[in-house]
């Protein structure tokens, strides 16, 4: 029991006369008509003791020194509380222990803030003394919880056969995918190593191993701007299997989740999760990821407007282009004139160059535009649209992805600003059917929708040398409330697919041979069929503990510029240590 | 099932009759007499497969086509095979799958060598084709047990409150202990992260913030020139603890063990484990990492020989020096004279100028030195070393480190010659006791024995300014067959104390500051008393599956030159990667 009788947080009422020692953090000391009161924290929350001169005279004058923060034993008698001044805030709250010992541990300076769930401070503070933020309940509790996600993770997938193997943190720089952080060879001048974006190649090397099933929580790296949900190291569950089709795997996982939701939320929710095409979620949500948590779908248009005397919607519905709405239901009265207006500007952010409107009112659609649309447009959005009194119709016409960015976008920001979203519910769901490749208008290159590896739809294999564009993936995303939690595809296990899909990419026989030719060399040696599926982990811990940043899931994150206020890292190093590693920095200080 | 009935290696007796599906590679095919048998392959083992016309033309032309390594798909019925063909080398030797169908998934090239456990190649290339040395058994049975290791850490840690906890990979170089890995920062020009040698201080800022159990199987770099038992990366079960005392956290970690042994190996050993204090260590096997699955105990016969003719002995036995000999038990007629000589130099290796030797022979004691000796001498060495007839005693008179060292190696060469080691032993022990401080010649300095962290015993630390070399440490060994397995200890958690340490170790104030001062801070905040200690992963597998080489408890390690030669890495990164890091290779090509 931790070289004490009870945690703070758990002494029960049944040990009520026993006497017992603890250990723990002052909370806080209030000293009330001669006696003192403490409130003794551990990890498992909170106990009041008292000390009292009829009990010891020694343990008051002690607790006289001690503040916030200091570490205490303190060995005393569990008694009831007087039913009116049961403190209902703690889980011990109906006892409390009088004390007959106490023994400072170690002390404390005053805190720079108090350690508390709901604290004032800046995030940097609690990143420079982390070692106080992660004291905090919530901060603990979210540890906790993640550590248990990572327990039933693993429990599932060794009852299922799968083997925990590590893959090295000391690999070779790919150029592909985003930038790599680098580490000199000292051993081999001019050569560095690079740290895994992911462990993508070693996990499909096992499947060529026979391994069968693989899984890893995996530390990755990612030398990219960071972003409030972008940290430099971030980590994955990392799967790997052969011989099962995709929805072999998708229902595995699944089931897995609905383990980690049941033991660790204690929510039951139901398998399979819905599937959704990936044009689908394009189309009816403007996103890869939707939010199924409401409705305010996107609703195309395009027909209707096809000839339309208002010639934006005309223009972008017959040239290719499109023209789609959200029915913001009773929207017509929470958005005034200057709100629309700034939903405008929202909307420009993602690309769109207007947004147009329409205000249900008893005689009605009403806005600036209406003049341009005729009575069968009028009834046409009407009818489409189910316009009932009072909804706000917002419309945008232009490129399909512009139209699906912006009004994807509009969608979550007008679920958020009326309180459409159901925070209790946790809605997976599976985006399916992707594309195997994006066409980069700036290179005018194409580039791997998942990554290089993914398998393309078999019948559409020799479409990638002539159309690359119609090539389908046979992959996988999966979601949580508007999260991409993971993505997962079979993948290619024949050299000559591999060499097809590199060479649709862009590279050269020579380039995908230095980069990847180990891998194109294993294929060569009976590779069975396999797939996986990698889930962010910092991202699905964030997800069900309700947290809105992914550094608060983990102990010692980075800020958005990569530093550990902290340790002060990263930091200066040695002219020596440099030398050692044949490199000159060619900063000027 | 992963998409078949069963696994090779596992097709039951009872499923004789039963229409199966398996999956697996071609081990071997054999064409006898117009039928074809082939033993088909999976990480489970192996199962014979039979093609004959009756059964399935089409099945047997595939057949004919296949070859080693090719992945197959197989549809038959089990039979049972006649007695007389049973084969005793195979799980399921008593049936076979009589086939209907046949799909080739996937063609192999000839392999470069066989997929079976003993294989004459170069490790090299088993390296470079890791993937298919990963398809013999004793690799992929290797990795399986990796994982049945760690599976046990996680459940009796769980279990016993413990959270999983991660800690970054991307640190501050701390120029102590070995060389770091060093990783620029793209966006903070001219500085450097590293590689964490270990999680020491991460995992102590965790036992400031009250985690009080955390662990992690944590991933560790050293730059280090290699030896055939280190890796550049290698893997430790991370443990610290608050409030615990030394005995509590061993006595936790022998369950934990005992747990393994138990689940693992099937093998019951007893708790608690031998301990043996650092001098007797020293003193008795001449190491602090005692393999005592054998005696061959060494002696100190100072005091026999402090006023000796033979000056060589009484010099170093009254000057502070030390006379010790090991008494090997019928080793007369198993070393020649030239073997003896061979020992010798193999002594000098660690620094012993000589090895005196003497033969019990029928009429006493007999060598070159003899004649040195007088009467009382010869008569107290047979008596302290329990001479008998055709014993071998070897004597090495020296500083203690020398003799220690010399005859610390002579030990355990012997019992390798000899065939004193009992290979189905398990001795786990522990070393306690240890120094604080270490004094190293060259430098003048005083170096950790353990590292800069570790708590002096409490009545020794007023001794930190005035005699470092007498301080003792409350720290731990952990010891399996003469491996050190881990490492632990109780650690500072007072400002002053980890002052005065850093100040024994010949920092400035300053540098301890500059290094260390964010642990310093916090020890200000209220830090509990804490402890733990590390278990070498790569290491504990290798013990436990036999191997010799740690590379083979890994799954893509690196050869003794830090390569990767699967991957080819470290590698050759563009200028453009370079300058983006505001790096300049010093190389010149």
């Amino acid at each position: 029991m931790f070289g004490r009788s009870y945690f703070c947080g758990e002494v029960p009422e049944s040990a009520i006369g026993e006497k017992i020692n603890l250990k723990g953090w002052v909370q806080r000391r209030r000293d009330l008509g001669g006696l003192i009161f403490i409130h003794l924290r551990d990890r498992t929350g909170i106990v009041q003791v008292v000390f009292n001169p009829e009990t010891s005279k020694e343990a008051l004058e002690v607790a006289e020194k001690v503040r916030s923060e200091y570490v205490v034993d303190v060995v005393g008698t569990v008694i009831a509380r007087d039913e009116s001044t049961f403190n209902p805030n703690l889980s011990t709250g109906k006892i409390e222990v009088q004390v007959e010992k106490m023994t400072i541990i170690n002390e404390s300076k005053t805190p720079p803030f108090m350690v508390e769930d709901d604290v004032e401070v800046s995030e940097d503070v609690r990143l420079k003394y982390r070692y106080l933020d992660l004291r905090r309940p919530v901060m603990f509790n979210t540890l906790k919880m993640r550590h248990q996600v990572t327990k039933v993770m693993r429990d599932f997938l060794d009852a299922e056969g799968f083997l925990d193997i590590e893959t090295p943190i000391l690999t070779k720089s790919t150029p592909e995918g985003a930038r790599d952080y680098l580490v000199p060879s000292r051993v081999h001048p001019g050569e560095f190593y690079a740290l895994p974006q992911s462990p993508q190649l070693f996990k499909q090397l096992l499947m060529v191993s026979g391994v069968e099933r693989y899984y890893q929580i995996a530390r990755c790296f990612r030398d990219e701007d960071l972003r409030a949900d972008r940290q430099p190291e971030f980590t994955q569950l990392d799967i790997e299997t052969s011989f099962m089709s995709a929805e072999e795997i998708q229902s595995m996982i699944e089931h897995m989740i609905q383990r980690i939701m049941k033991q660790v939320k204690g929510i039951d929710i139901t398998v399979p999760f819905p599937r959704i095409p990936y044009d689908e979620a394009m189309g009816s949500y403007g996103s890869d990821k939707p939010d199924t948590r409401f409705e305010l779908k996107l609703t195309d248009l395009s027909e209707v407007f096809q000839s339309s005397n208002f010639k934006v919607f005309a223009a972008a519905a017959s040239t290719g282009g499109q023209v789609k709405a959200i029915n913001v239901k009773k929207g017509a009265t929470s958005y005034s004139r200057k709100d629309i207006d700034a939903l405008t500007e929202y909307a420009a952010r993602y690309g769109a160059k207007g947004l147009a409107w329409l205000k249900a009112e008893d005689d009605g659609l009403k806005g600036p535009i209406v003049k341009f649309f005729s009575e069968e447009e009028l009834a046409a959005v009407n009818r489409i649209l189910a316009v009932e009194k009072d909804d706000l119709i917002l419309f945008v016409a232009d490129k399909k992805k512009v139209v699906a960015d912006a009004l994807g976008a509009l969608r979550l920001k007008i679920a958020k600003d009326l309180n459409l979203i159901d925070e209790s519910k946790f809605n997976f769901l599976w985006v399916t059917d992707w594309p195997l490749l994006e066409y980069d208008e700036e290179t005018g290159r194409y580039s791997a929708a998942h990554h290089p590896f993914t398998m393309p739809v078999r019948e559409d294999i020799e479409l990638l040398d002539s159309e690359p564009g119609k090539v389908r993936a046979q992959a996988y995303d999966i979601v949580l409330n508007g999260y991409e939690l993971g993505g997962g595809s079979l993948r290619i296990f024949e050299r000559d697919v591999q060499n097809k899909m590199f060479k649709a990419l862009g590279f050269t026989e020579e380039e995908a041979n230095e980069q990847f030719g180990f891998l194109l060399d294993a294929f060569d040696y009976g590779t069975p069929p396999h797939g996986g599926i990698a889930l962010g982990l910092d991202r699905f811990v964030m997800l069900l503990t309700g947290r809105t940043n992914l550094r608060d899931t983990i102990a010692f994150p980075k800020t958005a510029s990569a530093s550990d206020l902290l340790t002060d890292a990263p930091g200066e190093v040695s002219q020596a240590q440099l030398l050692e590693l044949n490199l000159a920095s060619t900063v000027i200080k």
